[in-house]
């Protein structure tokens, strides 16, 4: 069944893989992002060409997930033209690198913005309609990091990354009900294959990260970025995250996976998110909330 | 031995306990709290009392974990009195109580704010003082809902516990070899015998909250709250918090647990953490930095 589909950071990375992947699947895709008619209105002349030259639905939409009212009217926009909108996937985000102690606390503010509220802010313009619709998906690229091993100096994103997917796992039970669908995207550290690492972000206290620098974890930063890339199998392909995301939008609704993880490392997060999945399950059932765990039916399905 | 103690968000609750219970272990404690000659002037007189009638070195500071100058003077009045200061509590924290949907992103801001930037701010105020004793303690006061079961309406709270869990475990990692030492202490639910639950917060957005009240989950809040109480056995208690802090302070250098569960209702974080924290040093073994797994030996210890 053909999907209106919202993708947010799509200008780059397994967001933009994944408006590709998904538009190919036939669906309709709006591969959002900010600045499309200024810093990006050169992955908006790219998404059109592409559009073109393999006659698929793929489309841009203006969408800054920092600001509430650019939010608002993104999806505004796509509600307008379509009736509908099927599915919301929450991918945008960013990262840092450096000692914690050196990254100022509006940093830390900063990358919780960009991560999480960042998703709050799309939910809250896009789920009133997808509640009047009493059927829909939200799927949340999530990180490894939130319950898998997780090296120096990556503390504001993983933060982040363990309140986003905290933050997904409250949604699901809070939306079950509505008739909405939730599937997390677990990927694990790809290296290589987006700009994620390369344009990671850095402490505003330098003095403070020199001390670590010139201190006792000297050489640690190349230490821990060669130890996750030396955990990395040389086969390990982002694609695969895109792919992911394409299947579960193509799974039937109600049948979809709560977590798929992509992780080529193997860094321990698929092991302990199926722990604790199951522990948050068995407690739904404990205190007489199990029908929260599945979406309901409320619309009969074409699939 | 005698340390040099701050605890945060010690005007009531876990705090104020466990402020009480360290100075009857003969150690020099801080309680500290915002607005010491306002509205917590009863609770400094309270603590003042408690000190002279118990023979205890119980005192209070002036320290407001939403503010950088404030966490600074406080620390630094510490310091000043003492030319050290051993041990950092991060207790301080706000809940809030509602559907996801209903908070504005500037909400889950604040909680942010007050339960995980409140610790960035207390960590760069103490810990260069901590780095240059080349010895310290760093005690987090964490929720079990960060991995164990997690009822409906708490979204902007367990993603701000489950963002101070993992700020806790790379913050563990990055002081290791300065030799400053790190302890995960993990309540549970605590129903009764705190005010974090009646004084918790409430959506800001009326109308979004109305819909899913008068809709698919009305009544939800008064049975999640009911099954949450339901877990917790009759003779749970909140002092039980205050005595593992204790403990964990008083177990010797290298020896403290890098967790304690205080978790009467058993909603499975233990288990789930257990997992966790041995993936996490199976990671450090594999990229060759096991060493951050234990903190380093950089002084005499008397203990």
């Amino acid at each position: 069944m053909k999907q209106v589909i919202v993708i947010t950071g799509a200008s780059s990375g397994f967001g933009a893989l994944a408006a590709r992947a998904l538009a190919h699947a036939g669906h309709t895709v709006y591969a959002s992002m900010r600045e499309t008619t200024g810093r990006n209105a050169p992955q908006v002349a790219a998404v059109q060409q592409y559009a073109a030259e393999h006659a698929v639905d793929l489309r841009t939409v203006e969408l800054d997930v920092a600001s509430e009212a650019s939010c608002e009217a993104g999806i505004q926009e796509i509600i307008a033209a379509h009736g509908r909108l099927d599915v919301i996937i929450h991918n945008a985000g960013h990262m840092s690198f450096g000692p914690a102690e050196a990254f100022t606390p509006e940093q830390f503010a900063q990358l919780y913005d960009i991560n999480v509220l960042s998703t709050q802010r799309v939910n809250r313009a896009a789920l009133p309609q997808l509640r009047k619709q009493g059927r829909g998906l939200v799927i949340w690229v999530s990180s490894s990091s939130a319950r898998g091993g997780t090296p120096p100096y990556l503390s504001p994103y993983f933060a982040a990354k363990a309140a986003m997917d905290s933050l997904a796992v409250s949604y699901a039970s809070e939306l079950s009900r509505w008739g909405i669908e939730t599937s997390i995207i677990v990927p694990g550290a790809f290296t290589k294959g987006t700009h994620h690492f390369a344009h990671s972000g850095s402490p505003s206290d330098k003095a403070r990260a020199a001390e670590y620098d010139q201190g006792p974890y000297a050489g640690l930063p190349e230490q821990s970025l060669k130890g996750l890339a030396s955990l990395e199998p040389a086969d390990a392909d982002v694609s695969a995250v895109a792919d992911a995301i394409v299947h579960v939008v193509d799974t039937p609704f109600g049948k979809r996976p709560f977590r798929t993880h992509i992780d080529p490392s193997q860094d321990g997060c698929e092991i302990v998110n199926g722990v604790a999945d199951r522990v948050r399950a068995e407690m739904f059932r404990r205190i007489g909330l199990e029908d929260l765990l599945h979406p309901r039916e409320l619309v009969q399905s074409a699939s």
